[in-house]
């Protein structure tokens, strides 16, 4: 068993080695076109994707599977996730049976679900994904959750291992940048989660106050000073997230953290990283992303063969 | 011939009985998926659809054949039903070009178009649909037009008499709930019309002010007690409706209507049914849809068996 | 080589007569469905694209390949097409990382993305199509751009191809007609550039004002009285278009300009063509629509072929 029952973070998998290797024989192989005509996935979007959503039915149609897509709130509508309430709301389909109803339909369940960052105990209870995999009785696979994306993380860490030749652990910087609109922290908890379960030497820079959850963060070095952080890095993650502290808030004066030629003067050999979409000039400055150093694009290319290897995984049944 | 040109309502089917044997056929082989390789389901939504998007779409794949789905007004753009005017307004393209071109592209022309709610005479023309009926070429699939709901009924029809093992027909309940909102007649009419033409004891409770239109009620028993509607009942298809009288009304202090275990004391057998999207505890009570009686995820996973077999008739042209 | 590497204008055709001879071909055998099953398009509609979207998927479908759709703004995002700037505003991704990305996810990017008609260096610029081209690593298929629609030109040419059997060039005249709104000059630009390069005699007629630019207009003979145009004409393509020379202002008190039976008195045998979608007695009279002369399903669905010609070719890489 390499993946448990569904798979929305880390913790559903059960052997990290036998899945980067599936990652690599789906990358080879690219297509095995016969393999699932019978099985359809299902692709509820209620947030915006580009990326995820072409990645993900490109794995599933090189698998051989169906896809059938619907962004919510346009196609479908709410749904309510509380268990007990008079739902006389805006919401008029409880997700208990939406999931019932979707399970009945469909092989797999993926779901895109980003969080509100308004109230931070209601965006950590992760509860859409959450009830989807109480109530559903296929599996369910996450797109992003409020907390959460494990797609990419899956992809960050084969881009990693794929690149990294040498025999001692590569030194992997995730650094905040700065950004001109709210995000969420998933791709930073996510991206935290998995190397904490990697064979890499982990660092995490930001600036005070842009702290993630201890849970995520785990035994990552925490250095507030960026410059020092980045020394001799292999890898630069960069990317921007609001503040889990004062939750949803940005940072303001913050502009120097974007990632330039000027602040990978002492990691000449950093592969640099981001899940995009990425603001340029804001978060990573042209002089970087159009230099060699960026891998930002054979990055979101491996978003193919990660979905693939799990998609296979969770519809072959390896789960039962 | 089991169907006729079109499926849009019970008058398009020719062999009830049979039509019902090919969903108990499609549903026990699931799919055969070389069958319709090089026909084409095109899916048009004026409105939001989850549960009829999913299994109609789900439907064609296991039939083999291709899908291309478009939701109006997002994607497309709005049409004229009107014949002679001068098209000066917020319509740029005529129902008669758009069935005449997609007729040209498709096989089959899946439609679903809701009533306003304002206009009774005009909702109840069903123009939409009927116009699409007169000007394409090739059959016209009704996913609920402004007045029926076809494919929900057959579903419901055959859910029925899968589950109902005795030689005496079924009494089959038909009961107004409450609701927040103007609701369409659509299931509820379609429902009193199918029963019509089955074999089963079929009976209607509702206020006063909530008959539906004489056509559509056809023989059926009209009971406003509900209480004395339901006694005995094996099977109560719970919806809500707004007044056909007072065209688009909805109840007030009808809270006493809703489904609860209270509501079936005298009905201790009774499956309890509805089409889903269910507001809980405003329509049904969770008391009811988490207990056993209802059987609202199997009704509503019928839904591909019912398309699968009206697809399939469609598809290879029995129309003919 | 019949195409180039991107097929985007009439200047991508390397060999017209030949793109033609594929277009018969492809009509004549209609689907080959095991030829691209392991390659996928990508379709990107930034507007709204009825006859577009379902055309070009069915020819997807046709050739055996897979398709992705994807309504940007809704299920997408606004993308930054200019270099250097600082992305701090509504758009967050470069049209650099899209293009790449897709590039590696896709075999073919179509796309469909339409003028402002508020500014006519930046619309005609055409800057979104060309810079897909300039970072895209797959051909790029407009679906009509800023101000070009070849996949519909390449539709008229073979529709007036195959209606022609007499050895003297048919007479073709563009006309402007009445709108009551401000439309792109796409339709009309395009055909003009392909009636330039084919074996026509071909008139266009306008209002004074609605001058067409001149590197779209080529050798067509100018003509400002309509009647006068239309003497003896075999091809009558109907279409409004905004003012390129006053950018975007619609006529008015030009309402005779519709054509009408009446208008057709010197061209009894006159073909009338319309790209579609057409406002009925706006653009053209029901007298018209209605008759034998109008061509414009057959015209439309002529669309299917004429992509799945210029989808194949692009797919087999004849572009190499």
């Amino acid at each position: 068993m390499i993946i448990k029952n569904h798979f929305t973070s880390v913790d559903d998998v059960a052997d990290l080695t036998a899945l980067l290797a599936e990652v690599t024989l789906e990358k080879r192989k690219k297509s095995s076109m016969n393999l699932f005509r019978h099985k359809t996935v299902g692709l509820l979007f209620l947030n915006p994707s580009l990326r995820t959503r072409f990645s993900t039915i490109k794995a599933a149609q090189n698998l051989g599977a169906q896809t059938i897509s619907v962004n919510m709130g346009q196609g479908g509508w709410a749904l309510e996730t509380s268990d007990g309430v008079v739902m006389d709301g805006g919401k008029p389909e409880h997700i208990k049976e939406a999931a019932g109803v979707l399970s009945a339909y469909l092989d797999v369940l993926a779901v895109r679900s980003f969080p509100e960052l308004k109230d931070r105990d209601a965006d950590y209870a992760d509860e859409f994904i959450n009830q989807l995999r109480k109530y559903a009785t296929i599996p369910v696979l996450s797109m992003e959750s409020a907390t959460l994306h494990p797609l990419q993380s899956l992809t960050d860490l084969f881009t990693i291992q794929e690149r990294w030749k040498k025999s001692q652990k590569p030194k992997v910087v995730l650094t905040w940048a700065p950004h001109i609109k709210p995000l969420p922290q998933s791709v930073p908890n996510s991206f935290a989660q998995w190397m904490n379960k990697a064979d890499v030497d982990f660092h995490i820079t930001h600036p005070e106050g842009f702290e993630l959850a201890e849970k995520f963060v785990g035994n990552a070095n925490i250095e507030y000073n960026q410059q020092k952080a980045l020394e001799n890095a292999d890898f630069v993650y960069v990317k921007n997230w609001s503040s889990y502290q004062k939750y949803g808030v940005i940072g303001k004066g913050l502009d120097d953290w974007m990632i330039s030629q000027n602040s990978l003067k002492k990691a000449p050999n950093a592969n640099v990283m981001h899940c995009l979409p990425v603001r340029r000039n804001v978060v990573i400055a042209d002089d970087v992303l159009d230099s060699k150093q960026s891998i930002v694009i054979e990055q979101a290319a491996n978003r193919v063969p990660a979905a693939q290897a799990v998609l296979k995984l969770l519809l072959e049944g390896s789960h039962q």
